[in-house]
């Protein structure tokens, strides 16, 4: 018996390294990105035959809508490489051009898709950057399940984060409710925003309250993120239909009603917050306008306020100002609005603080460099979530 | 009132299409792939300056472990595109090779990584790539959570499928234990593997029971796949330290407790099932013939029989040939070894085989067309599942 174990030992695998004969496809062995010590990172791409490599990343300063991008130097190998100064701590995000041809960094496997663009991550320096790291903290769970909307006509799915021991705890807890801007969907804030990263980290920390996250689908003539619903693979769109016409505020209910009955949670007021990035802004601007006694906190990321000029006004944007007197003086514990000095939402957004200056309705505000950015926004959740059910 | 309203809409945003200044960062206006109704695929590269443009799909014969190519046409708008013949049902997976450079095709967002590589992925036809879609039926729930491993001195990162109806039923639920190969986490399954929408899809036919799936991570040295864990975006290697060293198999005890004390489940051999796919398949087997009253229902997916040869056999894959008398003895209702023709673990296989024969031990075996790769798998699954639980 011991001689026939041997002797099926002996039949020796060809290699484990061709278990799976596809995953090692066209993996090329070189380090990208080597992030240094020093704070700088190192981007590197073979790419023997080509006559000009570069890399574009949201480090590099922007002309405009065009990301900034760098020239690589290509060494006798045929490996082109590129090294930045030293850069704050953050998570960038970089794409690399092969003789014009925009794509992904094939050594680097860790990507983001931002609507139908995707692009390769890293996340470089401490301080601000650890808030984006998995940490050795105990971890929260994130579901995406699909909810009941009556409101819409379907199902529609849904991305939920509960907080580390929700699942063996008998509390209940408060809920954030953190929307997407236009061309995201219920995956956007989970992938771009660090979400989990982010809320694990604030309340291993102490510094946010333990809180259920709830990540909706703000498109509601989809049913889910491109990819995950019945028209499959299809190329996401920057302005899905119906995004901005007053009836994803109006089906909001759905989405509370499902999360009120389906989790442990304080069913009140005072544990309800609503936060937004641009198009997710304006929606928490209206739908905690249209709830008027649902929400204690407000969040307004680079939010824009009002929608698309159109030949007529959606009801839900109609009795802006009698609403918002209403919200007023059923009173909030936050109203926080937070946006860069190069946003091109910027004059909106004086604008409408001035408007709530004009009918007294305080409200907190946070200015920030930069501009219309996912690096913002996480820097927004990690400031407003630990204002949360104080 | 009415006119200030009017008002702030004049204040016409710049254009909803700069929403999201980083969204539209180099997304080509191009469709690639585009999906033939005759059952083709068209590929497209934007590239006016390259040379050469290819396109590496699966569905190419692939020369040894040198996956096939195509060279792509050029038109005068620097397009280069390509178009298959008619393909057979299935989820594809494709680079495109810019002069030399492997990479990601810009145009398509949908992809997945299989160990260090990303590649872009479609579906065409129906049949067998239904099993694949995400269909109009009700949808199970997707869970990335974190449960403790006491037998590996940390919590451990795991994903769990739970079927339609799971939250609001009062049932007890039966689970199948499935396990990925070298090189592989716990999000195998569920991007290249399309568990989701195969179970979501059998089980609305009826072809399977509702089930529980559990997707655990087998790489001991892991506490999570690469970049959910505190060691952060490092590239992942293809066999992780301790995979096949019998750690696995020894602490496996944490998953099933932990999933027994967490979840409504059917507590019984009975309920359970185990399966896995090339390393997952070799931990199936010594896991069910370790436990060997714990599972009822055992796959062996292009099974690895045996561990690398080493200076000694680990103690988990001593006494082979009594505990698998036992588990014989102790009795099961299926035992499913498939595998294809061309993969290179067939002669492993066809040993396997022929020493089960030799103690008797009852089998199912299960031969398909082609090799080691995730196509087999896919279909493994919508094989096996539906035989489980009866």
């Amino acid at each position: 018996m011991r001689k026939q174990i041997i002797a099926l030992f002996l039949i020796v695998l060809p290699g484990l390294a061709a278990f799976s004969q596809q995953a090692l496809r066209g993996a090329p062995e070189i380090v990208s990105p080597e992030i240094h010590e020093s704070g700088k990172v190192t981007i590197r791409v073979l790419a023997p035959d080509a006559k000009e490599v570069k890399v574009s990343g949201d480090w590099m300063p922007a002309e405009g809508f065009t990301p900034g991008s760098a020239v690589m130097t290509k060494d006798d190998k045929g490996v082109w490489s590129y090294t930045s100064d030293v850069l704050p701590p953050e998570l960038y995000i970089y794409n690399v051009i092969v003789d014009g041809f925009r794509t992904t960094d094939p050594a680097n496997p860790f990507m983001v898709r931002d609507v139908a663009s995707v692009m390769n991550i890293f996340i470089i320096g401490s301080g601000q950057a650890d808030m984006y790291r998995v940490r050795d903290v105990p971890h929260g769970s994130v579901t995406r399940r699909w909810y009941d909307s009556p409101g819409n006509g379907r199902k529609r799915r849904i991305t939920i984060y509960t907080p580390p021991g929700y699942e063996t705890s008998k509390e209940k807890y408060p809920v954030l409710y953190l929307l997407h801007g236009a061309g995201g969907d219920e995956e956007a804030w989970i992938t771009l925003g660090r979400t989990a990263q982010i809320m694990d980290n604030l309340i291993a920390q102490g510094k946010a309250k333990p809180m259920i996250v709830v990540l909706p689908n703000g498109n509601v003539s989809q049913e889910a993120a491109p990819g995950e619903e019945t028209r499959g693979f299809y190329k996401p769109q920057f302005m899905a239909p119906k995004t901005m016409d007053g009836t994803y505020e109006e089906t909001f209910k759905d989405i509370i009603r499902f999360v009120e009955s389906s989790y442990r949670v304080k069913a009140e007021k005072a544990s309800r917050a609503i936060a937004g990035l641009s198009m997710g802004g304006f929606h928490s601007l209206h739908i905690s306008r249209l709830y008027p006694n649902t929400f204690d906190y407000i969040g307004l990321f680079s939010a824009a306020i009002l929608p698309r000029q159109g030949n007529e006004i959606p009801k839900a944007y109609q009795q802006f100002d009698e609403t918002l007197k209403k919200q007023k003086d059923n009173g909030y514990k936050l109203y926080w609005i937070a946006i860069g000095k190069t946003d091109f939402l910027f004059a909106n957004n004086v604008e409408y603080r001035a408007k709530l200056d004009k009918i007294g309705m305080p409200y907190t505000y946070r200015e920030s460099e930069g501009g219309h950015i996912w690096r913002n926004w996480r820097v927004y959740l990690t400031e407003f979530a630990p204002m949360l059910f104080r």
